[in-house]
């Protein structure tokens, strides 16, 4: 942590600083400069020090210079993240593709959409039972139903399942039933229901809120690993801008970000990140060539009947033309696609 | 819901847009212009035929005209509500003002600022027991030992108490103590908090999520109301920009945007909203001169060595002079503020 | 300026920083910490300096101490700047209110506007001649002919002029008509503009960019001031967010920030600012609340047939109606509104 | 145009606004709904009609139907538009490559960066004379010099030029030196420029604003093909958000937008996009696997010495490694690279 100076301040502001300082255990750095002081703060700090500090006679401003993260940090952990799921492995050269509706409608629904996915080669069946909706008027998910529903496609499919869970009562509940256990972006600083998704021993996925920052978003993946669950990936899906013509502005830069800083998996969303089914296909490829680990994209067998999110889902066909785009921009930037798996868990 | 046709769309096109409105029982309602056609549709619109329409052939783009919300529009209650909270009224010619630490700390920390803003003018006291933090090695609150000191300090002092739920388990808890349910800006989307705080009967504040726009914020009041609570009102607690100098943008804007379109009471916190005390008189008296209901104000005996947010927390000389100042702005502007209460129910 | 080195840099990566600082003239003072070792850069740094550092091996982030501008930053000059117009004193206890047309259309309703305003209490006449446009196919103003009107009606009325200069070519002719030279936001980053402006004596108003940050917007400042002109005055108008419902949103905070940050007298323009007239009172009361120095407002004989921004501009009666309502919490906040000048320098 | 009534209005207010609609010649058509009436405007609207509407009592909204550009669009205009520059075409099947340092410093370091880009591929050479500066103390670039430099440079080793110009005063000069005459995101609504660039018969790069929404772009690309210049290329150089990582957040959906909503070719410019060298590379790929029509990236023969963008310039070796993983990438969606040109007119 540095405390910068003002450029009047005096002699006993200064002295002010280091003495606050030292009287909580830490030592100061004097560095007097042409034209300001400089105080740096040697030893562990604490978050709490930076407004102490900000508050004192003479201080224009305080940095710190540490990451407020370390567990999802690459400085302090270089190794990639990799996660088993259903015979294939997550963060290494392969990469995986998500597909499914957005919300489980039917079984009929599911088990076409499912059989018709995997043929392509998606190689995990995303599908939600329960569903965050802006307006208590919308639909909101089958509920536990919807994960029986999941449940008998993925063993009749052969398929690993993420869904989605929204509240912390229900943690246990979703867990019984998901391979991959999702934290959706509204949820992302539902700070209890991270903590209780942390105490499962699942692999988790979670989406960047709306408007997170890079470092907010990797705080909340320290909450899950904090409690001692290190099957963590993230999941882009989009940020707020001024931009009308999309839902949401896709952040394909996040993707080197998130691998340059973090040592967990990131995962590519352009259903969400774009809300249009046009501009999926473009952008997934895009975040496969920026290096996604992977691509969640939503599919329904008739998005013009959809219960949710119509707009932006495919048909079968253009999942099927979507698959076969993808493989040739994985192979050019020296991956390959995961295989379906041949056994799931059940 | 008005269909607005491609320039190059057919007349098989538009016969489909026809035939899919009427399919769902409504009414379509042609209006050819020089250069597009535009299908109007007649008759109770549901939100899923927004993507079921843009998905057709021949369409440009699908305008909803009717608002997704109605409870908490004025529209549809042109009456002002207001609510009764210890003896006086939020939501009518009085303005209120609830001020208080941002965290509980311990009770002498409560009852020494308790005592000082009720004596500066204060009309309720805040202080929260359960903090959302973005980081998982920050305080995150006392807990319930922290509600008992509230409810303690609240029957020693004489002021009404607001604090904040955090999780759907908790709602029923936290009601036990708190005369007014905050529900934090992070939160502003966790639907199952909204609709369990919605099925108890004491006054809501909700708070506006970072980057939510006035119809989101509208739609999870929604929530609340839905469930018959009617005592509601808003806050404005600053929005997320690209704006680095605060912590947050302080929209001063929505205070007359939400009396035009709603009926619900609206509270400005500029402490939240800049996250800099020096900011937060000026803010507050723009928010009074703009319209609002009332201000919430962190105070803290000793900032600099606040748990939580003390760069934004006022001493209590900074909020006795604050009082004053906002005391001639009230009154410039027609109204006054609410006195404090003799009487509270405990 | 900073260098904070990387947990794992190692003594050869330090030594080259502090070389590289050293051949560059400058001295180097190492601070190392328990995780990190911070390298401080003493001397006078000059810009391309941080990405020089930024690149070397080892090193993480380089943060700069100083602040970018100096001549508007109250840390170099403490006073306030003060403006003389026509009789009065922009920047110092009287609040200045510049009102009339966006664009003028014809003499009569130039005339019109600036007899209503001043019998309001109106101090400056506003009225644009040159109108940056969004569109080619809008009303761009009348040029020339538009500034002979606004000479013709300030003689007549008596009232000093602000206006708009949209070209480096164009300032010496916009300068012989106008008292005050207004740039637009979207030339706030016109930088040959801001050099030509900050060569004449006349008094300069240089209006927020829709996306700078505060500290852009004063480096712009500093454009002006740094050719010799120190009669600048800032002023705030609206900020690009996510938001829909306002065209802008008016970013209240930023008045007070001015105040700390800058000697340089802050002006508010509710009607940019939010885009629809019913805004407009509400928020220029909560400019002055804040500590504006003055509001600029649009004003016309008749809204509904203005040939630019009627949505945002208001009735002679409403004008009227502000008025009453500003001078009382212009008042609230110990100011009082500059009175309309006898005598116009013409 | 769609005027959306109010729930409450009343048939005197409805026959206002028809009447007003039929007071500027066109026709007003009704549509009754469940809730609310609908006003639909036949005939060629003008923009001011929108604020007229709105200012009409009973009036809830005005919703514009046709889109505010023409000449950009791709719905007047469905072929692609193609530009010839130096032997090849942008705009068709071939991807190009502008490279070069970030400002021209000096003939040795313009010519060693020209002569390494067009080894490793590049066919554009770019490099400014003019460069704009957030601050007045920064290098802002040699001017005329530059362009005579550029213009040996071009001769000596054969690859068309791509330049910035500023000011409406110096497009004939630019226009002199450079292939395309290139406007930055800061000048993008410099409207005066835009005018003048659209009356040379050069091609234009019109880089998008910092908080340019897609229409403002297109309006602003409609300014200089109204003025008889098709010759005009986009370019998407990173969005301002609330993100500090990166400079700028690089809109990669504008990029498949741009190609449905225009024909103009549509490029990529990831230095600028990002502000960091090491995220230039995954987002040239990201770019051109969205469907980029080409690149823009700085290139420097010592980055670390750089007097402009040293940060996020390229050395050679970087630049020749993005260039051999971009041709992997270009393949695979089934484009090629544009091949440096042999002759190059002068």
């Amino acid at each position: 942590m540095i405390v910068v100076m003002k450029v009047d301040s005096n002699e006993q502001e200064i002295a002010s600083v280091v003495a606050r300082i030292e009287s909580v255990g830490l030592k100061a750095h004097l560095s007097r400069g042409v034209e300001r002081t400089i105080v740096g703060v040697v030893g562990q700090v604490f978050p709490e020090l930076r407004d102490m500090l900000e508050l004192l006679p003479g201080v224009d401003e305080v940095i710190p210079v540490s990451k407020p993260y370390k567990l999802c940090s690459r400085e302090f952990h270089p190794q990639d993240t990799t996660i088993k799921v259903g015979g294939f492995t997550i963060g290494a050269k392969e990469v995986v593709v998500m597909a499914g509706p957005c919300a489980i409608e039917s079984e009929q629904q599911l088990l076409e959409t499912a059989t018709a996915v995997k043929a392509a080669g998606a190689t995990i069946l995303r599908g939600g039972a329960f569903k965050p909706s802006t307006s208590p008027y919308h639909f909101r998910g089958l509920g536990e139903p919807g994960l029986e529903l999941l449940a008998r496609v993925k063993t009749e499919v052969g398929l690993p399942v993420i869904t989605e869970v929204m509240s912390p009562a229900e943690v246990e509940l979703v867990a019984r039933y998901a391979d991959i256990l999702q934290i959706g972006a509204r949820n992302m600083q539902n700070f209890n229901l991270l903590v209780e998704v942390g105490k499962m021993g699942k692999p988790v996925m979670l989406k960047r809120g709306l408007s997170a920052t890079v470092q907010e978003w990797l705080l909340a993946a320290e909450y899950i690993l904090a409690q001692g669950n290190s099957q963590l990936m993230l999941c882009e899906r989009g940020i707020r801008t001024f931009e009308t013509y999309t839902r949401n502005t896709m952040d394909i830069s996040v993707i080197p970000i998130v691998e340059k800083v973090s040592h967990l998996p990131i995962i590519a969303d352009p259903s969400h990140g774009t809300g249009k089914w046009y501009l999926v296909t473009p952008l997934a490829l895009a975040a496969v060539a920026a290096g996604a680990d992977g691509i969640m994209v939503e599919v329904h067998p008739q998005p013009d009947s959809a219960l949710k999110d119509g707009a932006q889902s495919l048909t079968f066909e253009n999942f099927h033309l979507l698959m076969s785009r993808l493989k040739l921009v994985v192979e050019a930037v020296g991956r390959c696609l995961a295989s379906p798996s041949v056994k799931v868990e059940s």
